[in-house]
C-alpha cells in the first residue's frame, strides 16, 4: 500500500470501526498505548503472543485475508483457552509488503474481529509496518482467570489419564489437501479438514469449563502436534506418558487423501484442540459432567512415573518410544 | 538455526536465564501464556506493541544483535513513557531466517533485557518463528499507571505551550552517517548520533515525572518525526499548533555531515524524545520544578485554536504550513 499518511488513515479507520464501547477500555486504538481499567475482582492477568509468518505459517494464495484474520486471533485465543482464561483484549502488529491493498488490510481486520473466532475479545491497539519480505502478523492477547482458577502445563501427575478434545490430525490433513492442489473439496470431510486448517476455532469455552470444574490437573493446546506438545507437558510435569494409538480420535477419511490418519494425529500441527490430564478417581465424574454441546473428549492414555518420555502402544505390539516429530519452526 | 527441538532448547535457555523472581509473575516463560498476579493497588494497565522489520527499521550489517535487542525494548518502553506509565513486563515474538545462529538469538535477548534500556521490565514470554524473509521482531510491553495519573495525546488545549525533551534530529543524523558508510565515527557528536540511532534510550523516568507533576495536558513520544507526530497530537486534541524553528533543539554539528539540522529536527524519526503541552500559567512552575538530572526540555511553540494544522515560523518570515514528512512506514 502506498501513500503518505496512509498509516494515519488506517489507524483512523480502525478506531472508527473497532472503538468498542467496552467499559474496561479507558483508551483503545490510536494513542501510544492502550489503557485498561482495573477490573473489579482481582483476577490474574493472562498474556500470550503468537506470530504468523507468510511462507511458514500460511500461504497467501490459499487463504483469504478475512480467514487469515480469523486464524490469527484463534491461534492466540487458543493459548488463553489452554490456561482456562477468559479472553478480553488483543493487540495486533502487521507488517505487509507494498503490493498489499488497503482493502486486503481491512478485510484482514474484519476476520480478526469476527465474533465466531475472537469471541468477545476487543482489539485495543497495534502497529503497522512495511516489509520487504512476506506478511508477518504478531498478536498479543490478554485474558483473565475466573475465580483465580487456571490450569498450567506443570500440574500433571503420574497416573493421571490423558484426554484430548475433538479430532486430531484434521488440520494437517486439510493442509495436505491444499498442498495437493485440492481447491474444490468434494466431500464434507474434505471441506471440514480445509476449514480446520484455514479457520481453526479456539476451544475457549471448553478450556474455561475444564479450569473451573476443578477436576483436571494440567492442560495445554495442541499447536505443534501431539508428539511435541505432550512431551512439553510431560517435561513441565516431570512425568512420562503412554498413549494408545488405537484410542486416538483420528480422521479416518484422510486415508483416502494419501494421509496416514494415525501419523497425522500424532505429529500433525495446528489442531488447536486441548490436551489435559485428570486423576483416575475424578475421570468418571468429569466425563459425566462434561457438557454435551462441547466438542467430544477422548481418553488417549495416561501419565506414568519416570522421565519425560512418551510411549506409544498398539494392541498386540510392544510399546515403543514416540519420537517428537511435530511442527518445530526451527527444524525446517 | 537448524535442528529438531531447537525451539524447546531456546525456550529452556530463556526460562533459565530470565525466569526473574518477580512477585507479580505467577507464571513466566514456558507455558501457553504468562500469568500476572493482580497488583495490590488498582492501577490502570497500559499496553503497547511495536514491530521492527529488517530492511525497514534496521539493517543487520549496522547493528549488533545485542544493540538490536536494546533498541527493540527501548522503542516499546518509550510508548509507555509517553503515557507516563511505569514499565513492568514484555513479551517478544521473533522470526528469524535459517542462517541466524543460536548465539545471535541469545545475544539479542541479552540486549532486550539490558537494564540500561529495559529498566526493570521483565520478559514474561513470547514466540519464535522461522521466516523466509528478514528478521522481524514484535514486542508487546505492559506498564501501569501510578496513582492513576496518565497523559494522553488528546488532552492538549489551544494556548498550551509545546515542549520537547532532549535534542531532535540526532537519530536521523546518525542514520545518515551510517548510510554514508561512517563505520568509524570521528567526533563525540558523531558517536552520540550513531548511538542515538542504534541504541535509543526511552525517557520513562521523565515521562512518569511529567504525568505525576500534574502540570502537563498531553504527551506522546517522537517516533516518526516531529511534523507527523505533532500532527497526530493536534488531531487528537482538536487544535492546531505553531512552532518556531529557531527554538528547536537541533544538532548543529550534523551540518558538517551533509544534514540540514532543522530539517532533521522537523522530520527525522526515531528520536524517542517526549513531546508534551503545558498551559501557560503552569509553564514557569514546571520549568522550575523539572529535575536537573533529567534531559533538558525546550519550549518549541504553542497550540492554537482551529483545525489540526501545524505552522512553522522563522524570525522575519511569514508563517507557513509545516508539511508532514516524518517517517511513515506505508509511504515508502
Amino acid at each position: 500500500m502506498q501513500g503518505l499518511k496512509s498509516e494515519n488513515t488506517i489507524v483512523r479507520l480502525l478506531r472508527e470501526r473497532y472503538g468498542v464501547a467496552n467499559p474496561l477500555i479507558r483508551e483503545g486504538i490510536g494513542d501510544d498505548a492502550a489503557v485498561i481499567r482495573p477490573s473489579k475482582i482481582r483476577e490474574h492477568l493472562v498474556i500470550t503472543t503468537d506470530m504468523l509468518v507468510e511462507g511458514i505459517d500460511f500461504r497467501r494464495e490459499w487463504i483469504t485475508p478475512r480467514r487469515l484474520g480469523c486464524k490469527s486471533i484463534a491461534v492466540n485465543i487458543s493459548d488463553l483457552a489452554a490456561m482456562g482464561a477468559r479472553p478480553l483484549f488483543f493487540t495486533v502488529s502487521l507488517a505487509v509488503p507494498s503490493n498489499i491493498s488497503k482493502r486486503w488490510i481491512l478485510s484482514f481486520y474484519n476476520g480478526l474481529t469476527d465474533p465466531d473466532y475472537s469471541g468477545k475479545t476487543c482489539l485495543i491497539g497495534g502497529d503497522f509496518s512495511h516489509t520487504n519480505g512476506g506478511i508477518t502478523i504478531s498478536i498479543a492477547a490478554f485474558g483473565e482467570s475466573i475465580r483465580r482458577k487456571l490450569l498450567y502445563r506443570k500440574g500433571g501427575r503420574a497416573g493421571d489419564f490423558l484426554y484430548v478434545t475433538g479430532t486430531l490430525g484434521r488440520s494437517a490433513a486439510g493442509l495436505r489437501l491444499l498442498q495437493n492442489g485440492c481447491v474444490h473439496p468434494q466431500s464434507i470431510a474434505q471441506k471440514e479438514a480445509i476449514r480446520a486448517h484455514l479457520c481453526p476455532k479456539a476451544r475457549w469455552e471448553t478450556g474455561i469449563w475444564l479450569a473451573q470444574c476443578g477436576m483436571a490437573h494440567c492442560m495445554m493446546d495442541l499447536s505443534d502436534g501431539l508428539s511435541i506438545d505432550l512431551h512439553r507437558m510431560c517435561s513441565a510435569s516431570h512425568v512420562g506418558a503412554e498413549i494408545r494409538t488405537e484410542d486416538l480420535p483420528i480422521l479416518p477419511e484422510s486415508r483416502h487423501w494419501g494421509c496416514d490418519p494415525v501419523d497425522m494425529a500424532l505429529h500433525g500441527g495446528e489442531d488447536f484442540e486441548l490436551l489435559f490430564s485428570v486423576p483416575p478417581n475424578k475421570a468418571c465424574a468429569l466425563e459425566k459432567k462434561y457438557p454435551l454441546h462441547f466438542p467430544k473428549i477422548t481418553r488417549i492414555g495416561a501419565m506414568i512415573p519416570g522421565p519425560a518420555k512418551i510411549w506409544r502402544t498398539e494392541s498386540g505390539n510392544k510399546r515403543r518410544l514416540l519420537l517428537e516429530r511435530g511442527y518445530d519452526h526451527f527444524a525446517h
